[in-house]
């Protein structure tokens, strides 16, 4: 149930990460963006055509290292409705070559909305009593400042093939302080009220691993942070942003693994996508740079955590 | 600059309120889908098919009446990209019968991700130096609750073409509390700090009307607190959903108007799109039905709002 599925994957492969598919054309090595323009011309068809191309080069020396992916739903919506098909072809994909799939959506909506969103993202749209599906991922990240009314729906429609939701709580950015750390009349933070609420919302859909369906986003920038949350909700699985590029080291994000190393999985982006930026060549060694980086990740955090 | 656009359009036709399309397959009425399905069957596409179609048809009917439309992205998202291509062709469509579109994705990421999701919805993906447009809306709604780095990169991207957003504040639904209600150390609410602090992200930008860039959502479920907003968020346009099938009335929305009767615009989704439902017909009346409700709504505020 719930997390388990990740978890298991995690163990398999003793590698507590995930990488990012941040897909920007500006991440593409020169020679496979020229390729698609020729083919497709200089335009979102083109770019999402070379994206596709690098994200395919990447899953496929990224699967046997790391268990799962993350594609940041912004830079697909970013290229229209074709970046989103080039979205829905990448997830494919991905699960083809057995990669776990958290979509990074950060949805929020409410009701019937969120309903719709989940359909979309996880168990597939109702059409004259079908089920037609699309994105399909195994996961989503969603936005939770309107309430449990926009978790819920997703936990729902989570619940038929076990997928799952990370809810943003303490977030990665330089700006995240300004409501989050925002102090409450009862001596938290509005971060810590989110966390709790997030970990009732979802009490009693505990998995084997005792994590519940909804787990939490934690920026890997604010450690003390993460070790208070890590104690205060010992039942929420955490998505940890903010290694490498963003400053964040694996010192840093030991903090939110519990005794066992269960229980979290770090983002890594830029980092590996773009490793090849730092190899000094013309980024045709652009899957082996990113493969290199994911194994250093691993072996990086593998010296501060130990997956039981 | 800013809300001036949309103030203007509202002045012009006298009538603050918005018309939401929130694409539901269950609000067509089964002639239009029946033909759809014949066309390219029971699925992602006939579905879209008949969607665009009750779109056009409600647009045709309303554009002299409403000033603006608001998608709600959850529904094109729904059908994935097959969805959002028709969502495409929906704010196209929207824009050349002269409607003001309020994408509806309440969207929050930072940084270079929400600088993305900017190019996306407002002033398109940047692509080897050319820029080019897919959903191009005038205006979107946000999730404020990773900082104003979320923010920032939004009107950073709708400054080009006088677009604008809304950052959501105090929603309409029965779990906003939750979060939003929470109190702060200060003695305020967690819904006051972002409503502030969103209206000082976007200080400087105020247009003619007096409203900055970044206006506020909230819902007209709760008047008391809309009132309170008014008074403290002077440089504030606010978008109020919940009127009609969620129990807001005219004379709670009042209170989201300053003094001129500008500075806000009521959205009613369901009590529009599905007004056919009422009429005892088969659905062949839906866009009459759809203008009737439109007139309803605007001479209702009327009562107690009058736009100068």
């Amino acid at each position: 149930m719930s997390f388990d599925v990740l978890q298991e994957k995690i163990r398999a492969m003793k590698n507590p990460t995930v990488a990012g598919l941040d897909a920007r054309i500006e991440y593409v090595p020169e020679y496979i963006r020229q390729a698609a323009y020729e083919q497709y011309g200089v335009g979102l068809k083109g770019a999402c055509e070379a994206i596709y191309q690098f994200n395919v080069g990447l899953m496929d020396a990224l699967c046997d290292i790391v268990p799962a992916v993350k594609p940041q739903a912004a830079y697909y919506e970013n290229l229209g409705w074709q970046g989103m098909e080039m979205l829905e072809r990448t997830i494919r994909y991905a699960k083809s070559k057995g990669l776990f799939v958290i979509a990074d959506i950060k949805r929020g909506d409410i009701g019937s909305t969120a309903t719709a969103y989940a359909e979309g993202w996880l168990s597939g749209a109702g059409i004259e009593g079908q089920q037609f599906k699309s994105f399909d991922a195994d996961c989503v990240t969603l936005n939770g400042y309107m309430g449990s009314d926009s978790i819920k729906p997703f936990l729902e429609a989570a619940k038929a093939e076990d997928k799952c939701a990370f809810v943003l709580v303490k977030t990665s950015n330089p700006g995240s302080g300004e409501l989050q750390d925002v102090k409450t009349a009862d001596g938290r933070t509005v971060y810590q009220v989110m966390g709790t609420l997030n970990e009732s919302i979802a009490a009693g859909t505990e998995g084997k691993y005792g994590f519940t369906m909804a787990g939490a986003v934690t920026g890997a920038t604010y450690p003390e942070q993460i070790r208070q949350l890590r104690a205060d909700l010992p039942h929420t699985f955490f998505l940890v942003p903010g290694y490498g590029a963003q400053g964040g080291t694996a010192a840093d994000v030991k903090y939110a693994f519990d005794a066992q190393g269960h229980g979290a999985i770090v983002n890594s982006s830029r980092g590996i996508m773009c490793a090849w930026k730092k190899t000094g060549g013309d980024g045709h060694d652009f899957a082996q740079a990113a493969r290199n980086a994911a194994i250093a990740m691993r072996d990086d955090i593998a010296q501060f955590v130990t997956v039981e």
